[in-house]
């Protein structure tokens, strides 16, 4: 099985060359921001997001080459899903994320707030500035759909009542909605026809979904260090994922439990028991294959080249995170 | 004199139904942020902002009636103005506004991060919506300016070498550009030629940088209570105003106080008198008449109508608070 790095090794170079444009760009003469930048967009990170753009720009293009608007549609990317990132961890009061510090426990909330201010911004200004109107719209889309999410986030929180369909539009906003609407603005950006840019869509939708199954299925079976955040984190602070929305089908006990809110000794680990014991992990593990098979699926018309191959493995490697 | 009501009063029932629709967006469907938009989008403001958009919108339209693209522009211009402050207040820990508590201190600085963003969001989404190019730049320049401006303002803090011209373009960054670009944007809507834009432009810019002055003059010049806020606070927070930097030119002393941040006892109290003592209110006065005027003779080729009357006397008005 292929690694990230691997499969990101197409446009190795070009990831570099954005992230020290980010850097420079988000600290430029000022000491916080800077101090920020450099934490945010130091290597280390996978830079999924900003990959997944680049690759299906250069799959896209006959001779492979990178234009200067895809390369800003990536630097875009990664700037909202970043700004979303550090005003997301003040919303929710994470401490830690990928086991580093967030920006408002490394610095404080308030450089928080005006480096995710920054980041929207400058997304903002180069987005109207690639001069195309139906990318500006589905990158505001995208900004929109992920403070709707956030807010969906907080309001079912605890929630034993909640849908399925509820938590997959919560991971659509959260999760796909930027990486579905990034990679259709790169077809647009290369004047496909509409046909294709539903597939592109579809792709990185089915692959966000898959993404975010997976990384709540962990959140269940991974331990602590290999999270970098406590095990179990999302179903303590009452984030209700499949895992435990699919256990509850079964285990009509967990309910209570939840809706106390944990506040008796022994509570969560009672939870986690029950989730761990039923059928709720392998069902949302095939839940994960078929959004990760579907994505596959979407991208299949694309022309031979290296870019087309790492794509269409990264389905695989998303699931790959579980075993 | 005629008061902001009498001003507004062509646009009044505008004002009323846009802030009906904003409370009704903002707040749909999750308690919290309904609580924040009641608080936000309440009556009791000026809603100078989206007052003047509207008076620019009727002003331009032959029969005086308002198009529905003309009246999502001033929306937006609010929405981008408002959760601005709502972020700004959270970075300054500023705990009232205009004797208003803030959101972060109402509520809490998580709810003040998220009222914020769901409003940028909105903004941008409608923003991207109108579906004009050139409005969306000239909007997105705007969001950059603010964040700009409120970088700029924590990087010159305490600093007392900071050139007149630093102020000014903080002060268009966080006041001017909105005023001047949503002006230059109802021209936009409006379908006007290049110098009617540029003149709408200007219009803007002026009476932005004369509201700015007046402000940081009734900072130094007004009473808590009619400042809503505790007077001299900016000069006690480092932010050097006009004021402060005329004052700087004829009392050296008074750069030791700043640099010091005011730490020993009576230090802002002799500072402030410096400030009082020297000719730097009467120098400032002059400075916010010159752009008051100029303001008013960039739209005096406007179509006679109440509309242009009411922005004819804006300047007027801006000046009228310090007397």
């Amino acid at each position: 099985m292929a690694t990230v790095a691997e499969l990101l090794q197409p446009v190795e170079a070009d990831l570099e060359a954005l992230l020290s444009d980010l850097r420079s760009l988000i600290g430029a003469g000022h000491p916080i921001l800077q101090a920020a930048a450099e934490h945010l967009f130091s290597a280390g990170g996978k830079r999924l997001r900003p990959g997944i753009v680049l690759l299906i720009s250069r799959a896209l293009a006959p001779d492979g080459e990178l234009s200067a608007r895809h390369r800003r549609l990536a630097e875009i990317t990664e700037m909202i899903h970043t700004a979303s990132l550090v005003h997301d961890d003040v919303v929710d009061g994470a401490s830690t994320r990928r086991g580093v510090d967030t920006v408002h426990s490394r610095f404080n909330h308030r450089v928080a707030v005006l480096a995710g201010d920054f980041l929207f911004a400058q997304a903002s200004w180069h987005l109207a500035n690639l001069d195309d109107l139906e990318v500006v719209k589905l990158l505001s889309r995208v900004i929109m759909d992920l403070a709707d999410g956030e807010v969906r986030q907080g309001l079912f929180r605890y929630d034993t009542g909640q849908s399925f369909e509820t938590y997959l539009e919560k991971s659509y906003c959260k999760t796909a909605s930027l990486i579905a609407n990034s990679a259709r603005a790169a077809g647009v950006l290369s004047g496909l026809a509409e046909s294709q840019l539903d597939a592109l869509y579809r792709f990185g939708r089915q692959l966000g979904l898959a993404f975010q199954v997976v990384d709540d299925i962990l959140d269940f079976t991974g331990s602590d260090q290999q999270l970098g955040k406590p095990a179990a984190s999302d179903l303590a602070s009452g984030y209700l994922t499949a895992p435990a929305l699919y256990a509850l089908q079964e285990r009509p006990a967990l309910a209570g439990l939840i809706e106390r809110e944990f506040s008796q000794e022994g509570d969560l680990e009672q939870a986690l028991e029950l989730v761990r014991g039923s059928e709720a992990i392998p069902r949302s593990r095939v839940l994960a294959e078929g959004f990760a098979n579907e994505a596959r699926e979407a991208l299949t018309w694309l022309p031979a080249s290296e870019c087309r191959s790492a794509l269409l493995a990264l389905p695989e490697f998303v699931l790959s995170r579980l075993y």
